[in-house]
């Protein structure tokens, strides 16, 4: 075992080291953290303090259990979640925040794009100490040959504190369909895979055998003990397809501990699908049976029906961490709901309103419903307070945004909402704000939000969108006018008649655009109430015949690209919406050249 | 017990009464079942066939388990999910189809209209045989006072199986807080509450205990005791913050099982919220435990974070029974995705594309995302197949429809996609339809769903959309036209500017139908993919000081309603849905009074 740490710090002193960040996050840092009370339940303890060092195999308190996101690789491989690296950095920098253990930041091989991605979040977000003195691990997935081992150390490397993770399926149906190898070749396959990424200088290697759920336990038993002699730090138990339920993923992870040579060694980990939306109660059934380290996502996104979540898993230990034996995390919950917030707006997939911890239901008793019998005490109905995740209302905060509101009062307004914006981005959010405070009396969080999302969640223009003029209805032929600008400041025009508003609209930019685009998914919401609120527009496309990028179970999948857009006006924030998507997808297409 | 059983037929024969519908339901009867596998892992048992006739206090067979579902009364009181009582009905009849055991129709107590709508339930649902002879339970809520519970018989005593459903708060926060009773008193309250309702001559009598998972043990012993003495012959254990871990659930339901007096003589049933993410495994640890009926909802709509998924806990024992001790369900998991587009549709609350069973990504490798590795064997990441959820994808029926296809070919089509649709309402449909084709070269299963569910899903008319004419865009101030047909058949018409076209065509319907309305929610989608989608657009209005309901912890809510429209202009499909809204809206106002 020796040998294993002697290339790792077994303490490290926080680093004071800037990011040469090439865009600043729009997320404020808690300069101060104020440990709150969950009601009456139970007192809030600050756990984040207590974080034991990080050492890949060990972790010197017993009851500290590793967070490990996966938002970035697992997450964004879901449909539609395509992000540009922009978007990732600003996560990684949002999960950092969080004081995530581990950030699982991509899957290199899959594209020079994601290792580019993988390589900056390594270099900016791992290297930088938090408030704790806390700097996460990055981590690059890896499948088991040399190519993607080189790629995903190539793009780790640059971190303080970097892992590669490497995976191989196990079970008898994925090793005789989809690998074609016998047992013997899948044990060497992996046993030398490992040894191959230790000898290339990482310290610290993550093993998953692919589809652990449905494998034979016998077999689990010898590859994991063969990986761990070849210098596996962290063993990755996944329920890939969502088949377990917690008494029989428990029963797997505590039959690994008891039964696998040199177990006591290594860092046993969870990953659970949520195929039968049993995700969350497997994961903590693994740590209850002597997992140390959980793969999740923010929102519980991923594949199918996504991963377990973080803040529903986090969430559960903070307050029944007891019942588990005294497990803790070193999460600072307050950032959740920012976090939650960021990957919907980045991956396009929106939480339901009934999502337990981060949907907008889950404090309704907070918000709007009259509720005169639960105001005697708020425990009655609630198990933690909304503050505990980050999430405070308007009608708490005495601030109120008017016409005649200055640029100080925006400033300090959104600094409450969670976002540091300055400069240019402050500028331009300040006029969007005051042509908006024109039109409706009072502007409210939601609005702002909205705005922000809009403004600064955006990816690098190529296109500018200028102006649109629209007659349509079941009296005549829909028709938009186009006003475009493109990179040089050139402006475009260009009219278009369609099916409607928007199609004509859409139609109108393709004509300018000249790019295939397919129009896979097309939504908008008011997110405020109220006849003249602000609507923002999501919209998903892909290039037609274009873009594809390998996913981790092998296949090549079409890149999708997400856009987004607010206005008061729909047609407006649909086709800032559709421009923005194409902004993204041309700016990858660049990057990927 | 004998006594409890002297009114209960202890077998029936299938009953061959036919309900007189007020309104055809769209949903078609399956006329024969075949059973089909779920690809190799497990052999798909009609598990229907077995289910034990019904007796309220005992199950024949030791691992049957029922499902009761309160989509209609728990989710129906989550936030902007008030239906009208032909969406009501709807559902209901859907909900028989699926073989639910129980359904609980809604709160009688908390309206003149909640009370019709569960009386008229009881009557059309509560005494039409199913499939396999099968006639669900319908069951009302009520608080533990005779005003609720004279009102909640009222409503099910028409039902060939009537049960009502009492509760009373026993944990000590909730006592003290809310009640402000002694032990004492909850006891008395709750023993001579049930008595009441047996009195009234109703032999099914179930009893909560609320926000049992944080009450005392002992004393839960004591008043479950009581009530059993009393006549009831369901207890229902809520999880009702849902701040219970599965292991401490399953405790729970155990420590019941062994210590309440008379327990053998009862079922016992869970019912749990979901706000840290558990209440699909906490309600398999409940019957893992010796829970016999389970409570839960269709998408797992609730308040706040919502309540166990009535899909998740059926697909989970499907696929997982055996695991569980041989339990099985009584339902049909075929009409599943139907019964959660019904759900979706009329509560107003959309699950998340990562929703395990029915969310749109659950099963993405079915749906156009590139797969070649993965079609050599299917289950190599499937578990269960779309189809045993009522899945079916057009891509794999031959019939296409377009301009020239005939009323019988759409006819043929909607039985295809789950719709049994005749009559006038087909002839709207096929009206709508064409115009769509003379637009659009295809039509696809989506396009027709939202054209069903902007004609079919609608409320009575009031107010019937004629026409609207819009003008707007960065350049101009945006004016709607609008044109409305009263329901003497008089044409209205109004002009108004917004701030943007939706904003201006929703003031011109203000200025015309004059009711004080409030918008609260807007959102739209285009349900199919293609920049000449049809998009559907839903808002959620309340109507200013009027319209209140109680809620079940005691407090008034003010009630909202839900509006859907179609069409391939979002101006259009906008107005639609607010026409529609408002017609709900004002029905229930004339219901109510």
């Amino acid at each position: 075992m020796a040998a294993y740490l002697l290339h790792i710090p077994t303490s490290f002193t926080p680093t004071t080291t800037t990011a040469t960040a090439t865009a600043t996050s729009p997320f404020r840092t808690l300069l101060s953290y104020k440990p709150s009370y969950i009601h009456s339940h139970k007192p809030f303890t600050p756990l984040c303090s207590r974080r034991p060092d990080y050492i890949p195999n060990h972790i010197s308190d017993r009851n500290y259990v590793r967070i490990f996101d996966t938002t970035l690789r697992d997450g964004e491989q879901s449909p539609g979640a395509t992000m540009t690296t922009k978007e990732k950095l600003d996560i990684a920098r949002q999960l950092a925040k969080l004081g995530v253990d581990i950030i699982e930041a991509g899957f290199p091989a899959s594209s020079e794009a994601d290792l580019e991605a993988v390589k900056l979040i390594a270099q900016e977000v791992g290297n930088v100490a938090g408030e704790d003195g806390h700097v996460p691990v990055i981590c690059g997935l890896a499948r088991c040959n040399k190519n993607d081992i080189d790629r995903a150390w190539e793009a780790v490397k640059y971190a303080k504190f970097p892992r590669v993770h490497t995976f191989i399926a196990t079970s008898e149906i994925h090793m005789k369909y989809k690998l074609k190898m016998s047992k013997e070749q899948v044990v060497e396959k992996a046993r030398s895979m490992v040894a191959y990424a230790r000898s290339l200088g990482c310290d610290d290697v993550e093993f998953s055998p692919e589809d652990a759920g449905r494998s034979e336990r016998e077999f689990l038993y010898e590859i994991l003990g063969e990986v761990i002699k070849a210098g596996a730090t962290t063993l990755n138990i996944p329920d890939t397809v969502g088949y377990n339920w917690p008494r029989e993923f428990g029963h797997l992870i505590a039959d690994i501990k008891s039964n696998t040579p040199g177990i006591e060694n290594v860092i046993i980990s969870t990953h659970c699908q949520n195929d039968l939306g049993l995700s969350t109660a497997n994961t903590l059934e693994g740590a209850y049976n002597g997992a140390r380290q959980l793969e999740v996502t923010i929102n519980g996104i991923g594949e199918r029906a996504g991963n377990a979540s973080l803040e529903e898993v986090v969430m559960t230990l903070k307050c029944k961490g007891e019942l588990l034996g005294g497990l803790y995390t070193g999460i600072n919950t307050r950032h959740i709901v920012m976090a939650s917030k960021m990957v919907e707006e980045y991956s396009g997939l929106q939480v339901q309103p009934h999502k337990a911890i981060v949907g907008a239901n889950a404090f309704a008793h907070e918000s709007g419903i009259h509720q005169d019998g639960m105001l005697k005490n708020k425990s009655t109905y609630e198990i933690m307070s909304p503050e505990d995740i980050g999430l405070f209302r308007s009608n708490e905060s005495g601030l109120t945004l008017g016409k005649l509101s200055g640029r100080h009062a925006l400033k300090s307004k959104l600094l409450e909402l969670g976002y540091d914006i300055d400069g240019r981005e402050l500028n331009d959010l300040f006029w969007r704000f005051k042509s908006v405070a024109e039109m409706k009396k009072v502007i409210t969080d939601d609005d702002l939000i909205a705005l922000v999302s809009d403004e600064v969640f955006q990816p690098k223009v190529v296109w500018k969108f200028g102006d649109v003029q629209v007659t349509c209805g079941t009296l005549g032929l829909s028709t938009a006018t186009i006003k475009l600008t493109d990179i040089d400041g050139t402006e475009h025009i260009a009219c278009s008649t369609g099916t409607g508003p928007v199609d004509a609209a859409y139609k109108a930019v393709d004509l300018i655009v000249k790019a295939r685009v397919k129009l896979l998914e097309y939504s908008m919401s008011a997110v405020t109430s109220g006849i003249d609120a602000i609507a923002s527009t999501r919209v998903l496309i892909a290039a037609e015949n274009d873009h594809t990028t390998t996913h981790a179970s092998g296949e090549k999948i079409a890149r999708t690209y997400s856009g987004t857009g607010a206005s008061m006006d729909i047609v407006i924030s649909s086709v800032r919406a559709y421009v923005g998507a194409i902004n993204k997808m041309l700016g990858l297409k660049k990057q990927s050249n």
